[in-house]
């Protein structure tokens, strides 16, 4: 470190961007993919659904993006304003002490959305869905929250733009989590717990047992009752899986792409865990459009829970988003819509299925995904906790794990390894999920077996094909 | 807002500065204050101690900082690389939408501590403390901690530098806090309930009552007989109240500056919340040093609950550091050492005096003390959080009270209303303490009685006469 101990060196452990770098257009995938993409259909028609049918549950402009073809779409001021108060550009560190520790001759960087008040990039959507939804005129956003990052973002969305903001958490999140309910309430949330007293669903529930637990699907099916009921002027906002909440999260990608070019590297992978499929894409697509044109070599690697590995062992087919059947069917990579996530940890990854265009991305073999197992990813955590001073979210530890096994492999190829340019998303930070790593440290996690990380060995091949 | 939406525009809500310009020395206001400064003294003989008393205890370039008159001190490299990697230059932020819903015509500024890995301004000294230590061979530090903010800093420290961490955390906070434990014991730190059967005066008491809950004064005492029984191996550390700790924490208002002079404006009041005094003191004192010259007017004020009132209440003399007496006695404005706090949650404000150097400001009338019950402190950093977004830790709460009282204040002063620029030090986030919102938005939080703020009518004249 010594030799490095110079105030104005030219180290650059630490990327930052100006302002003026900030990225002012969101990038939409879905104008480069050489493939076509499968529309959202009807349950009972099985007819591909048009924008209309999406009115009454989003807003206008939301519902445009969700279609839209268009390859840039430009970010309002009001939100680049918001975005830049709330610590946008991020920036992007490498985890020089994290590569030590592992004596790997790998570089690895990590982009840090972390940095955001509600400590995850959550914020980006939620940003920009209240701000256009402010910009119709309606009075309020309805969502659901299970941990509650996402809605711990919406609410503080909702407040910047004066709108009002009603949270369904599910019931034993609300029970057990109660700094995150703070959280929400001291935005301004209306934060209730599902099933509620609130729609005619939630108390039919309550009435066969009022401790009912609750579920992420009994919540979304309450928050779109609400919406239905509120006569225009509630809309529903979601957080993760739509193409419009990938395509907000693209700031994410472009500024690491910005930030690459001023170390002027390119990754060789980059790495994020997957729920829904918003920080993954949001960290990737910019890239990916890249490697689409044969611009760059980039390996996309998207990291799951074993328990919950819908990219690993889920099939690609038309499924409901949701578990009791309110949603369009959406053609992606699924466990069912009636799979029940076990409680691990990292709550955000607690998801069926995969976002639409990650689920096309990986039928054709255009990224990689793996697995591992609860303690597996909090003992990279752990590590990279002590060694880079940051504590990331238990979901973000999926990533590390996985950033942690490419470091020993290139440890492993010998001269080769130095080669590695490892870039991993921290989507957010683990001050509100403690509680996870006392238990790995006390030995007291819930087992779970490690599963053989799955690869798509077509990858290459199914790129050169589209080109 | 919509006026100012434009992607590159000229607003400056959010002046960062670059890694050239963050401060590359320690600033020594020992060096430029026209009062005498009172030595420590020797419990028993009443003599002024030397440097040579406080070697057994901390590391020499510590002991010689503690006494140094330089007035400045160069941050070594790696110190600076630490800093660096854990965020600063830190941003200083217009709290636009907090002035807005007070409805005020004053600019308020914050300068955002709360960014740093371990959510305080702590890690300013911590990284300092643990470099010096590891340099002179020490194989690790002690210490104690209350809340936990003081020891998840150290803690990370000892990390980045290698170097051992013994934590003595009051036993009751030990048992309520289990989440700043797990910080700590993340970044490797030894972490015990004090009174603890470590030392042979922690045995006693465990003796007398197994479920002793400990305090600040029983845990320094077991830090300090630890480190005299490391032979020379282990050195203590302290967070706050000394010299060298508040010349640390002076990058925080060396950076404040630079970043007013991006504005071209000076602060008319700079606000800091007091426990033992290094937020306070990192934060004013470059500036103080410009007022003492006579080249600005600013204002400072030091924000202290009102059941923990040092300088509001306290007297001015020689008093021990500690409640158990093992301390030298230094002049401070102190409540008494026998003094115990009530259990309020800004737990870093619950500490019996105050800072030597402020104590001496105060006395001279060079700052304003101010004190202001729980309850009105939460509700500031309430309406904050909606505002700006970032949850306040309780301390930084009594800062932003008084803020707000400052923007209240120009309100009713009409025109020359907007004459006023108040910045507060945001000492650090909330994140790991949202019970306290959450009591005191159920109206559950333990009354305190409001005192009258205390001012020091001398201000002006006492700097004049200094001059």
């Amino acid at each position: 470190m010594e030799e490095r101990a110079n105030a104005k060196g030219t180290t650059e452990d630490r990327i930052l961007l100006d302002r003026d770098e900030m990225p002012t257009r969101y990038y939409n995938i879905l104008a480069d993919l050489p493939w076509a993409f499968p529309p959202p259909i009807h349950p009972g028609t099985k007819e591909p659904l048009g924008p209309e049918a999406l009115l009454p549950l989003f807003s206008k402009e939301v519902v445009m993006q969700e279609v839209s073809s268009e390859r840039f779409i430009d970010i309002p001021g009001p939100v680049l304003e918001a975005y830049h108060q709330f610590g946008r550009p991020t920036p992007l560190q490498r985890a020089r002490r994290f590569e030590q520790a592992l004596g790997t001759p790998a570089r690895i960087y990590y982009k840090r959305e972390d940095v955001s008040p509600t400590g995850s990039h959550k914020l980006n959507t939620a940003v920009a869905q209240a701000y256009y939804a402010a910009k119709e005129g309606i009075e309020g956003l309805v969502t659901e929250t299970g941990a509650g990052q996402w809605g711990s973002a919406l609410a503080l969305a909702c407040s910047r733009f004066d709108l009002d903001c009603h949270v369904f958490m599910v019931r034993c999140s609300f029970m057990q989590k109660p700094y995150r309910r703070n959280v929400m309430e001291l935005y301004g949330a209306d934060v209730v717990p599902s099933p509620s007293d609130k729609t005619e669903f939630g108390k039919k529930l309550l009435a066969q047992d009022p401790d009912h637990p609750g579920s992420l699907g009994i919540a979304i099916s309450e928050a779109v009752m609400t919406v239905a009921g509120g006569q225009g002027k509630l809309k529903y906002a979601l957080g993760s899986v739509l193409n419009h909440v990938l395509l907000h999260q693209t700031v994410i990608g472009q500024e690491v792409i910005k930030q690459f070019e001023k170390l002027d590297v390119t990754p060789t992978h980059m790495v994020a865990c997957i729920g829904g499929g918003s920080n993954l894409g949001g960290f990737i697509l910019p890239m990916m459009a890249k490697k689409l044109k044969g611009q760059v070599d980039t390996k996309f690697c998207a990291v799951e829970p074993s328990l919950v590995a819908s990219l690993c062992e889920g099939s690609y087919e038309y499924d409901f988003g949701d578990t009791a059947e309110v949603t369009p069917l959406i053609k992606m990579h699924t466990l069912g819509h009636g799979f029940i996530p076990p409680p691990i940890h990292a709550g955000g990854l607690r998801y069926h299925g995969a976002a639409p265009i990650i689920s096309l991305l990986k039928h054709h073999g255009a990224l990689d995904a793996y697995a591992y197992p609860q303690d597996q990813t909090f003992e990279a955590g752990t590590l990279f906790a002590k060694s880079e001073g940051i504590i990331p979210a238990p979901e973000s530890c999926h990533a590390i794990r996985h950033a942690m096994e490419l470091a020993l492999e290139a440890k492993r190829a010998g001269k080769a390894g130095k080669n590695y340019v490892i870039c991993f998303n921290l989507s957010g930070h683990g001050l509100l999920d403690l509680n996870g790593y006392g238990q790995f440290k006390e030995g007291t996690l819930v087992k779970d077996e490690a599963r053989t990380p799955v690869t798509s060995p077509s990858q290459n091949l199914a790129v050169e094909e589209a080109r």
